[in-house]
């Protein structure tokens, strides 16, 4: 039990007020069996509950990176003169086969650590082709770092054999994990596009593509191509959505596509700024990824400081979409809503899994209290996430990770880049 | 001594590498009377010295955060939703009157400390007008909190007595204390603005005036108010200047006005993109601020990327300026030149004095190494920064402040802001 949290942002507006469905002063949050057993103020302590201190803390539902490449790790602030194009030749697609499954493991878990300590408690990982071997790696370091995870797992359609072998024998087993095949939609290639999206048709799983992420990317004219095989709807995660046409942003609303928005990677590799006030204006879901390497580092709070920001700055409104309320939501039910696990998880709703984490507002750079919920986003930084529960476990508890030895982690990822460079 | 770090940015092409002045590999910096003594490998340890063991880490200048009002940690998070007009409304000259001497003192200095736990050793703080009392209390807890610090005091021009008073009691004693004149130009009032002026002149400091932060301003024709009372040259500092004309970003370069920019409160205020690239491409010099609360939390680290990621994302083309080593460049001598302290900070020159940083780059966030410059600023988070020396002073060591227990800094920043929620 979490006991007497000064602010609980549920995310649920009939647990508490407002669109943030918002409790304050002395609320306290049962977490039983892995989930949210109960939300609110003077709960009866159960016999034998381990009861954690809240006061003078806030506690929201964990974040939900909705785009990352955690393998990139191995590549941080590589080729940071580039565009998506440079990049994606001088450093992704250059390193990504000098890098062993042992190496896989150790580049995955520590930036699955890094995720984890920012209060990122479910990730969904577009993870470019690697050998079955290398999968089986990649799915044990992100089970180890003990988050959530959604696998977008990316193969040719000749191999795609290995998609439903993965699900059985890799991820099925794991409570926490599950699958998405992960594709880049283009015409040119659309039966291969076909031949996955029926693969992930079959397998009842999203399809979750990169979509128009620069301008350049319209010769690939992705969107036909995904109504082409039928695959545009709620079914699917387009991620980036940066160059849009109108018709094209009234066409996602219409299908129920979801949209990853991924501000930080945008600004980083010059993408361009994503029509995200359009996109809300056709009610599109849309939630926001850190994505991988392109964006370097894992840090929630800066991630929703510059999908407000960089709105605001284009636009010169500060009204203009997302405000600070709609950019929290985003982070945590409205990612969860883009990948169809809102029943599970993304607020604090009794009987939802128990992913939460708790916020301590009293250092230099969160105090003094003034407005706690835009504190959130514009003080916020990863030092502020206290604790983190993963399905009801302990993951991050006084500052610290808890269940690994980040030294190791880091001396380990040491060692992998190590071994890059020498293949360089 | 700092001993055996794995690489120096010195800032100094003379000294090291490139337009970064790079070294790298087991280099010594040597730091002496306050002042930097030798940069190099190998340096002989002086009898006596103390030496921090370096290994590993990364040293470079300490940061100059160019535009700052510290006071505003009082309103953090504060108005959220508003532009420039509203917050200024609404939370800062709401708030501002409602301080008092004792409580500036215990808003001053948190912030202070946030500025310097992140990495600045000079902080510009533009101060609104207040009593000749909170003046010196403001200066206090500046001096208290052991930065650089240049005060850019602000009064009516009724009151311009006070601003050569405050110079010779409170400034002048305090060796990292030096003023400047703060201003807001405007033609509508422009014989306050020329007294002020005269004011600055007559005491050898230089004039700071907003100018043109939102589109609105454009009324005020700060420009032109300038250039009217002879202060447009480079013993000014234009903060923001987002919405120059062209006309008038090529009178910035011919006149050597220098330029603060701040791209996080920019965003957080919907002011607008300012045009870095072309003021660059005009000569002209430039550095970055923070702005206090509405930028609302101290990070270097964010302030750079968002520096650069602005401008890639709104042009496209990700060798816009600035570019990484741009960035770096003009969050530590760039800023310097700006306040003319370049002969005294902002590089690690042998002869200036030793205001200088420590970057342990072993944590979840920032590791493994594979393009350390650029890791710096898509990596970094505060907490990385694990020393810093004003001066010569350590007032951090091994990631926390050395000088000040922070927790009662906090207690003390909580007690004002219930002052001032008691006073709404």
């Amino acid at each position: 039990m979490l006991r007497g949290a000064d602010l609980v942002l549920t995310m649920d507006p009939e647990v508490g007020a407002g669109e943030l469905g918002t409790l304050e002063g002395g609320v306290d949050v049962l977490m039983r069996d892995g989930t949210i057993a109960a939300v609110g103020r003077g709960l009866a302590v159960p016999p034998g509950a381990r009861v954690v201190d809240a006061g003078g803390k806030l506690v929201l539902p964990g974040f939900v990176d909705l785009h990352n490449h955690l393998w990139q790790s191995s590549i941080r602030g590589g080729c940071s003169a580039q565009d998506v194009n440079g990049w994606l030749a001088a450093c992704n697609r250059a390193n990504l086969p000098k890098i062993d499954a042992q190496d896989m493991y150790r580049f995955v878990h520590l930036a699955a650590l890094d995720a984890l300590q920012t209060g990122v408690t479910t990730v969904v990982d577009w993870v470019h082709p690697v050998p079955y071997g290398t999968t089986e790696r990649y799915v044990r370091a992100l089970d180890d770092a003990g988050l959530r995870f959604v696998y977008a797992m990316a193969q040719s359609s000749a191999d795609r054999a290995l998609v439903p072998r993965a699900k059985k024998e890799l991820l099925d087993p794991l409570p926490l994990a599950s699958l998405q095949v992960a594709v880049h939609a283009e015409m040119s290639t659309v039966k291969h596009l076909r031949l996955l999206y029926e693969t992930a048709r079959d397998l009842g799983v999203m399809l979750n593509s990169h979509v128009l992420e620069q301008r350049d990317d319209r010769k690939d004219d992705p969107i036909r191509a995904l109504r082409t095989v039928g695959a545009f709807g709620p079914g699917l995660l387009m991620n980036h959505a940066v160059h849009l046409t109108d018709d094209e942003i009234a066409l996602t609303g219409e299908h129920d596509v979801r949209v990853a928005h991924c501000p930080l990677s945008n600004m980083r590799l010059a993408s361009g700024i994503a029509p995200l006030p359009a996109l809300h204006r056709r009610g599109v879901r849309a939630g926001l990824g850190h994505d991988g390497g392109t964006n370097d580092t894992s840090d929630m709070f800066g991630l929703m400081k510059a999908a407000v920001g960089l709105q605001r700055a284009r636009h010169e409104d500060a009204a203009v979409h997302p405000t600070i309320p709609a950019v929290l939501r985003m982070a945590t039910l409205g990612g969860a809503e883009c990948v169809g696990m809102a029943d599970r998880i993304g607020s604090l709703t009794p009987g939802k899994r128990a992913d939460v984490i708790v916020l301590d507002p009293g250092t230099l750079n969160f105090a003094p209290r003034f407005d706690w919920t835009s504190q959130i986003v514009l003080n916020g930084q990863p030092p502020n996430v206290s604790d983190v529960f993963v399905d009801g476990h302990v993951r991050k508890s006084r500052g610290e990770l808890v269940h690994v030895d980040t030294a190791r982690v880091v001396r380990e990822a040491e060692r992998a880049a190590a071994h890059l460079r020498a293949a360089a």
